[in-house]
């Protein structure tokens, strides 16, 4: 799954490239398409994704992946003509090895015990509801109950193919991966996985250009 | 993950003993609870235990293995007092090695879809409650929503502590799991476990006191 095999012994002295610096960055849509995130890089989810991409291909030190499935979903939201072909060569779309990757067993624990939990919440939620409705109108106590079902239920963790895809490929390149999904950001904690938040990417990008042009020697 | 490694080759002519057939064996607590699955074994959880007891001791050939969790919930249904000090040496009581264990992340998608369709089905009953309770009282269709809910969302699934350690035990043993529980056999299937139903569960202890005396050379 750890792409990385660090040759070095503990008490060498400082590396100049550490080997745990990941050289590769998994992206989510949210990136580019939750407004909160992509400020940094523009107003539209076409505008964040051309800064994006004038930006990654000034990096030689970095490569850039997503999933097939987040691709998909990004494609949604962009005016697909405005980009240019440039994306295909930069943003690499790779699905995980989902038939070869391994997680700690120890996961299906905490994964079983939070939906029990969330489950527990779920039917408390719908019991309100009925309560609610002997003396409101059910058409409001319904869009009401959705609200905080979908909330009590969905929020904070990983509840879709989309999800795991994005997990299992920053696992398997050992990469960092840069979302705004709090669900996702506390799996990755729980995997190993490097994480960003989003308000941080172009910051990212931008050290990466200095970094890039330092080990160019192309720096005034 | 799996303790079994066969030297022999595909081609080799049929082994006395083969490789795959499991000699341990992991035991729900199913197995002497539940009405329909213990009745070749006993009328009560006490007697059903005192029965395996008796016939797993004539049993040389095979191991039996319980999760401390699972045992735990059987002590909540026999006399302990009447339980001969057997138990121990006969009914080992082992916990999975949770933090070496790996399961394959492909499992993750369908756990995560199994999870996402059961979440929509709890919502609709949920909605249907709250349209029950403009006609009924709410206190019916509450009792009604708890019944439904629970059949929706527990049902057939894995989704307690207790079935992930069954599973991760038989995975880690090589055993052969016996359960009555839908949810444990679906995922058996999934992770290549070899499951059987208590109702087959006595046949299987005849049948293995008669191998132990062939075995053995003590049958007439």
């Amino acid at each position: 799954m750890n792409t990385h095999h660090s040759e070095e012994s503990p008490c060498d002295p400082l590396p100049v490239m550490p080997h745990t610096a990941p050289h590769r960055v998994v992206l989510d849509t949210s990136l580019f398409v939750n407004p909160d995130a992509r400020t940094s890089l523009g107003n539209t989810p076409t505008e964040a994704l051309e800064t994006f991409l004038f930006l990654a291909a000034q990096i030689h030190i970095l490569e850039f992946y997503m999933p097939p499935s987040i691709f998909e979903e990004l494609l949604h939201f962009v005016e697909k003509d405005k980009i240019p072909g440039d994306l295909l060569v930069i943003l690499h779309q790779k699905p995980p090895k989902r038939h070869e990757l391994k997680c700690p067993a120890v996961l299906l624990y905490e994964l079983i015990d939070d939906m029990r939990e969330r489950v527990n919440k779920g039917l408390r939620i719908a019991e309100k509801a009925v309560r609610g409705a002997e003396k409101n109108k059910a058409d409001e106590m319904i869009q009401d109950l959705r609200r905080k079902y979908r909330e009590a239920l969905r929020e904070g963790i990983i509840d879709s193919k989309e999800d795991v895809d994005l997990l299992l490929l920053a696992m398997e390149l050992d990469a960092l991966l840069i979302t705004a999904d709090q669900g996702l950001i506390r799996w990755a904690e729980k995997l190993g996985i490097q994480w960003l938040f989003p308000e941080k990417f172009k910051d990212y990008l931008m050290g990466a250009i200095k970094r890039t042009e330092l080990i160019s020697g192309q720096r005034e």
